[in-house]
């Protein structure tokens, strides 16, 4: 496998690199120049995958961060924190918002450039630390100070391969393998290809523990990598159980095929939408489509509720002997949210039974037959029961049930979603439905596979 | 309550009491002559419900048991207790025909009475059992010497109910009470109506134990009573747990109603149907419904072969994912069976997933992708998975793949069925079947309450 080629399309050329680390210079000398100018206390750091050389061709977003000393009290670095970036900004005649993770920061836009600017504290390790955003200089400073150029290049192809088959990204919507837990996984193993070589034998719980600090045992995560910056951190907590797996398997897939190249490009897919109906239609399924108005929100907290009231539904659904075959969610990430739900059945008969005590609880048993009735009760094993009719004949109709004011509370939907479910969602087709979350559905592994 | 109406109808007269004691005795009679003229040394006994008074009207068979000494040679023991029954039979006129217990005996009918004649061996208690029959004798001495003329009233309002209950019987069609478990009862509670009172408060596990042996703890049965003649065998032991319960219930519905005479007498039902197939059409259900040839058969093994194929045919169908709402066995006891399954839902889609080897176990993983394709295998959890072609997506087409000489064994068919159901069987509909079983299956709860 030439690697050179892969680089050659995902590395950013020396020019661009030279043009991104010269206004990562600028920026960092107007902030340091203004520090000393007004008597700020702050040491300025270019961080994340630019400082590191680890970020691929057109995902090179500027962080700078702004690190004051501890004995700062935590409004004081916020308000100086936002007064430079702002100050910056202008500057450059940037276009600057808002944001916020553990405290708030600035991103700006300058020639082209998306700029993060994030005030932190200055900390030696990861016991001193005050808000999560404070690791990210102590995890630049070791990459930068473990990581040869050549080994950049690997975290690059790692970065990419995982990119295209869909396990990278520790956001929520992925649940995959963090920037910085690729770096580290080159440090441990040399290159790409070890890498995945190694995979293929993980086992759930596999350790990597780079500094020696032995407490992999406080951790009970399919992948545990022990941050060399905090021995009580794993740098792979947010990774799924799927996504690990998956991982897996696709090293397997690539170490095994004779079309490596491909793993580097995006799926080539048909994406035909008269294919997916028929698809769909050979399935012989059942199938539930809810479309719903997405609130504002930000992505990570809604696909955490996407995916629970998803579940939660489709528990209700089997509680009540429906059978759901395969279940998914998707969302614009504007304005629409969509749940599918398939099912291997969603009809059943008119008549269910009310299991009620065991007969040898005489109490219970004499409430049971005054509500029922004597006439009506009868012994199944050694619980007296009773036979009535079924509530919900059809899945959709206890969809449509659930899906109200009164009864949204049988399911745990996601706090922010309640509302918009009851007084927006509608039954749809398949034709109303992205065509590529649909191909995604019907051929759930072909991401790990060319 | 007035029991004497009762007892009226589910008595013998004095005049049939006197006629069958009279003809006993004439056997009796005979039988030790011919031991005595022929120097055969046993001793002769009626035995059974009438010895000890207790049989209930029309069910007066007469029991003469031939006790022999221990220390005869079974053999000797078999062939001379039935030269002693075929002469006795010719004596009298009877129409004989052989059966078997634990050994041989003989059944004739002497003018309307169905007599047995079954050799035994003379035993004092339980230790000395040589086959199941010798306890009788010692049955029938025990509960002669601890009944009463008035508590022999109270056993046959007590079998009466039970049989007019549907907990009668200890025989494996029912599973009930056998005869001699209702005269203990009787024993240890003085009356029916104290038996009743009893039984309503009964856990599982109760224990009578008359002669104080203290030897339950032997016994994990639903009803334990330890028999005075063996301190060694529950009384119980042949009544299910859902005979047991269905008793307790039935004592708690006899007990609150103001409609006690009904439970003396056969359950008043509407057999028309025209109504039993509307009920079916209402409950929604499909259903599978297999009738094939009884084979000749004892009915004590019929039944428990027609339960356990039934019930392992349910099992295989709620594996596949098809969802068995409930089901029934049936017999005329002469030629046909039938088996009734009501399905909540018995259509699925036409996909499934195959779940293959935890992706952890790397050999599993290969070879299952060399089976099915790398390009066909996702990941589920942390399983590889493949999607196929559900084999059967109607539940009558799977019961046909299994009742063929091939597929036959999927299920735990009873053995003497085996053959009947795959040459014989065939699907049937509702209007060739049964209207009594029918109304039994949509109403299991009518014969415990009136």
């Amino acid at each position: 496998m030439d690697y050179e080629v892969i680089l050659n399309d995902i590395k950013p050329t020396q020019k661009e690199q030279y043009e991104i680390d010269a206004m990562s210079e600028k920026l960092v000398s107007f902030l340091e120049k203004t520090c000393i100018g007004e008597g700020i206390d702050a040491r300025i750091a270019v961080v994340g995958s630019v400082a590191k050389h680890t970020a691929l061709k057109g995902k090179s977003d500027i962080d700078i961060f702004m690190a004051f000393p501890l004995s700062v009290n935590a409004n004081v670095l916020k308000e100086t924190g936002l007064y430079l970036a702002h100050k910056c900004s202008d500057e450059f005649n940037g276009d600057a918002s808002h944001h916020f993770a553990s405290h708030p920061y600035v991103t700006t836009i300058i020639e082209d450039y998306e700029v993060d600017l994030v005030p932190c504290y200055e900390i030696e390790d990861g016991s001193q630390l005050k808000s999560a955003v404070d690791r990210t200089i102590l995890h630049t400073r070791y990459v930068k100070a473990n990581l040869t150029e050549e080994m950049a290049d690997e975290v690059l192809l790692l970065k990419r391969f995982m990119d295209m088959t869909g396990t990278y990204g520790s956001e929520f919507k992925v649940g995959g393998f963090a920037g910085y837990l690729c770096e580290l996984l080159i440090i441990e193993y040399g290159s790409f290809e070890e890498t995945l070589k190694h995979a293929r034998e993980w086992k759930y719980g596999h350790v990597i523990d780079l500094k020696d600090y032995g407490t992999s045992g406080e951790f009970n995560d399919p992948l545990i990598v022990i941050d060399p910056t905090d021995k009580n951190r794993n740098v792979g907590a947010a990774l799924t159980l799927t996504k690990f797996a998956e991982f897996i398997q696709s090293a397997r897939n690539y170490l095994a095929s004779d079309n490596k190249k491909e793993y580097f490009y995006p799926l080539k897919r048909n994406l035909n939408q008269n294919r997916i109906l028929d698809e769909f239609e050979k399935r012989g399924s059942d199938l539930i489509i809810i479309k719903f108005d997405m609130p504002d929100m930000p992505l990570d907290t809604l696909y955490p509720q996407l995916k629970a009231t998803t579940e939660s539904l489709v528990v209700k659904l089997n509680d009540k002997e429906f059978n759901v075959f395969d279940y998914g969610y998707w969302s614009d990430e504007e304005s629409e949210c969509v749940v599918l739900i398939e099912m291997a059945s969603s009809k059943l008969n008119n008549i269910k039974v009310n299991i009620g005590p065991k007969v040898f609880i005489s109490k219970a048993c004499e409430n049971f037959t005054a509500k029922y009735g004597r006439e009506n009760c009868y012994i199944l094993s050694d619980n007296l029961v009773h036979a009535q009719k079924r509530e919900f004949v059809n899945a959709i109709d206890y969809v449509s049930h659930i899906f109200t004011k009164e009864h949204i509370g049988l399911i745990k939907v996601g706090k922010n979603l309640k509302n918009n479910i009851v007084e927006t969602y509608e039954f749809t087709d398949l034709k109303n439905v992205d065509v590529e979350f649909l191909d995604d559905f019907l051929n759930p592994g072909q991401h790990i596979v060319r």
